[in-house]
């Protein structure tokens, strides 16, 4: 079986299709797949932690791969660097243990949104922020973010398209959410929603940036967000948030990791 | 003669040739002169308050221009901005009074310069940060840059090309620095380096932060600046820095303005 290798890469999603192969289009999967195939010798599949959309950016994705390939670990770090696009960058890699997969053995997974609410987004944040004009009532956004921490059922916030895997684990959308906060960004207007939680639906996150952003404009009450919960329909939240703003920022494999990031 | 119109200006510079109109090649004062034509109904030249270069981006430049058209200013502000590429927005547009040149009249500029001192530059940052490997020593960047401060001839750190406009001027390569400093940025490796001035020779942002980089290298004394500036010879400094860290970020046209900006 070979070794068992474990990569800790970032990447702008600007320009690409998402993480997922595709036949025809760009993908962070297969972009890595060949240049490791390059690097290995023989074909490469790369298991991601999980499926980033087009045009959304990671800063911790996780992903493994098997190779009988017996080069020194700086060759799937510095190496395939090299031969990535600039886009995409491999921040680690390491041995994996036995029986690690990026997908099941995660505990949870940290995701950002970026976002700027005021008149004219600066030209040189647009591929990584999202902007929404009109009021922004920060306080509101905090009292409705109070409403989805926990465990919930999330199919309000869930977009349409296949969930077989969740399926299969039998948990329907029924996700905890272990903190959700937003705060001021890096120059006026500019928000950063940070979202922690044990898995995330399809567009989960980006659906609760879009709804929060109409709570943050007064579209809709923050005690609401309770009877949106509650009526597990998509039709009920707000829009889907543009895939820009969002960053798959830190997977946690451990609880001392997992503890460490609720408690800071 | 009509009216005189002030814009105030936020480019990303990648992927255009620079400030400055070229024939072959877009350039953002080009760009914006044939949106203003369409909108004024007649050619219009803009006049920028300097130069960048090729891959620099801007905050804050300052341009102005003469037209017939009546138009209220938020057709120079929104109007103008919704004809442009996403890479330019116009941030303000007021009436300028009579004699205001946005070069001539300016007093001073501040740079500013993003650097990142680790292995790995984060891919969604790459754009707008210079990356230099190797160490980096804060203090010796800090010691080196109480040396820059002030009037002097800085002709060691003046890029090759014409000197035209200075030359007029009579002051040769002779600038003041008002300030200078170097402070950690967002995320661990990361620097930004600001430099308030009343006029800059071509290249000399980065030429600067290119040699402070050098220091913080142990690659040059910090004191060995007073000689570099002594000798008037730009292959005594270091080398020019990558453009793409360099943004225009403020022209100062009150000396309250300035004022302010140097106590805070």
């Amino acid at each position: 079986m070979g070794r068992l290798i474990r990569l800790l890469i970032a990447y702008d999603g600007t320009g690409y299709s998402g993480w997922q192969r595709q036949h025809h289009a760009p993908s962070i999967q297969g972009t890595i797949e060949e240049s490791l195939a390059r690097i290995c010798g023989h074909p490469v599949t790369l298991h991601g932690a999980g499926r980033t959309d087009a045009g959304v950016h990671a800063l911790g994705m996780v992903a493994h791969f098997q190779t009988t390939a017996g080069h020194p670990l700086a060759a799937f770090c510095r190496g395939l660097s090299s031969l990535l696009p600039p886009q995409i960058r491999i921040l680690d890699a390491r041995e994996a243990s036995a029986g690690f997969h990026s997908r099941f053995s995660a505990l949870a997974k940290t995701y950002r949104y970026d976002f700027f609410v005021g008149p004219v987004l600066c030209p040189t944040r647009r591929l990584y922020t999202a902007q929404f004009r009109g009021s922004f009532d920060l306080e509101a956004v905090q009292a409705g973010m109070a409403l989805l921490t926990g465990t919930h059922d999330f199919s309000s916030f869930e977009g349409s398209g296949s969930r077989n895997r969740d399926e299969k684990a039998g948990r329907g959308g029924v996700r905890t959410i272990y903190r959700i906060d937003c705060r001021p960004g890096t120059g006026e207007g500019y928000f950063v929603l940070r979202v922690t939680g044990d898995g995330f639906l399809r567009h989960m996150v980006r659906n609760i940036a879009g709804t929060l952003v109409f709570v943050g404009q007064g579209r809709i009450r923050p005690a609401a967000l309770q009877e949106i919960l509650a009526a597990r329909d998509r039709r009920r939240a707000g829009p889907t948030a543009p895939a820009q703003g969002l960053f798959l920022e830190k997977i946690y494999y451990s609880q001392e990791e997992l503890d460490r990031e609720l408690a800071s």
